[in-house]
């Protein structure tokens, strides 16, 4: 599917890195202590090292990046590769992003969310108590590098979750991937045959690059997002429910909204039944979960904005709705009771 | 000298305020007392108001804008109006372009110094307590709107540190424009005639437009600041030296650093006598001085950046210097005792 390897991703690499005056990395506790070994290079590299966890990506978090990077006397002309998770990504274009008023900054994403998604879209951002990426800038990393073997640590849970992503990116934009990702059902032979990151990758990188403002066509990659960081908002521990998960039932919820007949809508219900665990919200959560969706930085003039599928590759429909329609519907959509209370 | 009225910066808000969905108000308590009454037309609109002063340029009070904004249900599609200083359009400035990844905002300065400067530049940010405006975006206002007629609130000292960066912009882009300011050296004649306001932000307007990013020409409106930023952030307190006051110090070391010996440099030498209060810093302080110089944004390299004056209105010259260099210049620009010692 694909001639990227991560080959390709180390030669750019050892040029990037001498291109600056000075490089510092920022990863977390569990990056440094299971994927350090594929990244040798890097080792002599100031490192900041932080907590896992979403609670990372936080203003309190933001302000000891800022310190380390002025601490490590970065300048203008200086780069802060981020190595890790969609925490690490966004916390670090953030804080590169706004630092000086900005300067370079690189992903290497460590997770397959971050490879075929969230390290790409120049979206940066930390969380605010009231509202998830409500902090952030627009700003492109000058690389995002894909080394698919650091995979190998990531547990089936967390693999699924980006998978989740590249479907969504295939759905609106990528007919040959979606074929590709339905015709390969188990994660045993996603782990095996990585030229779809690279492909899914790709495709999200085109998507950006013609719409980086989110004007136009980018809107159809938030298929799946209203909802999505609606529930993850509200459950607000990836322990039970991961962002992934989170916009797959999310997408479920969008196409039903939206009255999608098509046949994807009967794959994805299979696929959610049969690769994500149980949504742990039920009916007597919806006014929490309208709270955080009216608040959606997606909305305007008051109206929920969800994005649904059209023709399988060729981008997508937003749809508006009032927050009584959108209420009516999560009573339906969401459970009498769940399986186990959130925490 | 110039065209424009406070009544075309009134048709303008007029118009601007009809096109957007929400609109809030960031201001300070002094211009809520002192100004409010020249803006009828932005009373029924939500409005934060600060406390004064440069501790107010903070990532605390950055994130009691955020949570305003969102109290206030801002959308991507609302403006944020920052009415006030630099402190003020600064922090709006950045906490605008960094609400859900950036919203629209508008300035409206109440001092000389953002009329003619700070508003205009797209630089927007919040101080470290490493470091004064290390944290920010570049990112451009919708629009900058000049009412003349708030300035009558204004000390003559506060009004004199706007005249200084007026200086600065004319001796580096505007020779017809230092000629005018040269020829009304009282600040009574300044304040009648306001058209040099208009002239001097059309002048800053035009090198920020060709260069955003400071790549090139707009460098040399940091003429005086590498030093002038020191000074001010050693200071650390505007009772004791101004923004304007730091800079036009710092425009006078950084000519004698160059040693520049055009006829500009007798001037300035003179008008900062006749109007500066006296530099409250003298050579027992170089080394915290010298800390400051080399974390400056402008530095890469570990050597000092100043500007100077070429030819009058045609830019300047970017000169570096050892921190050695610098260090020596230090004990020799500065006195040996001061007047009154630093609180």
């Amino acid at each position: 599917m694909s001639s990227s390897t991560s080959i390709s991703s180390q030669k750019r690499l050892e040029v990037i890195l001498k291109s600056y005056d000075r490089i510092a990395i920022l990863t977390d506790e569990n990056v440094k202590a299971q994927c350090w070994h594929h990244f040798d290079i890097l080792s002599p590299l100031s490192t900041l090292v932080l907590p896992i966890g979403e609670s990372t990506k936080s203003v309190k978090y933001a302000e000891e990046v800022w310190f380390f990077l002025q601490s490590k006397e970065l300048t203008r002309k200086s780069l802060l590769i981020s190595v890790g998770g969609g925490v690490i990504t966004d916390l670090g274009g953030f804080c590169a992003s706004t630092y000086m008023r900005g300067i370079d900054f690189l992903h290497i994403p460590t997770t397959t969310l971050g490879m075929v998604d969230a390290a790409h879209g120049g979206k940066t951002g930390i969380n605010a108590n009231w509202g998830k990426n409500m902090i952030g800038t627009f700003q492109m990393p000058v690389d995002v590098l894909i080394f698919p073997e650091v995979l190998n640590s990531l547990s089936n849970r967390h693999f699924l979750s980006g998978v989740v992503e590249a479907f969504k990116t295939a759905v609106m934009f990528n007919k040959d991937l979606l074929d590709f990702l339905i015709a390969h059902p188990s994660v045993l032979q996603l782990r095996e045959k990585t030229g779809w990151i690279f492909e899914a990758a790709r495709t999200k990188q085109r998507v950006v690059k013609d719409d980086f403002r989110e004007n136009n066509l980018r809107k159809f990659l938030n298929f799946g997002h209203t909802f999505g960081h609606a529930f993850e908002h509200f459950v607000g521990n990836d322990r039970f429910l991961q962002h992934g998960e989170a916009v797959a039932y999310g997408m479920l919820a969008e196409m039903q909204i939206a009255e999608y007949k098509g046949f994807f809508y009967d794959f994805w219900k299979n696929w959610v039944d049969e690769n994500m665990p149980i949504l742990p919200i039920n009916k007597s959560h919806v006014d929490e979960i309208m709270y955080r969706i009216i608040r959606d930085k997606k909305n305007s003039n008051s109206l929920c904005t969800f994005v649904t599928p059209r023709a399988i590759g060729a981008g997508g429909v937003e749809l508006k709705f009032t927050p009584k329609q959108t209420q009516n519907f999560l009573e339906t959509f969401l459970p009498q009771t769940t399986p186990h209370e959130k925490p």
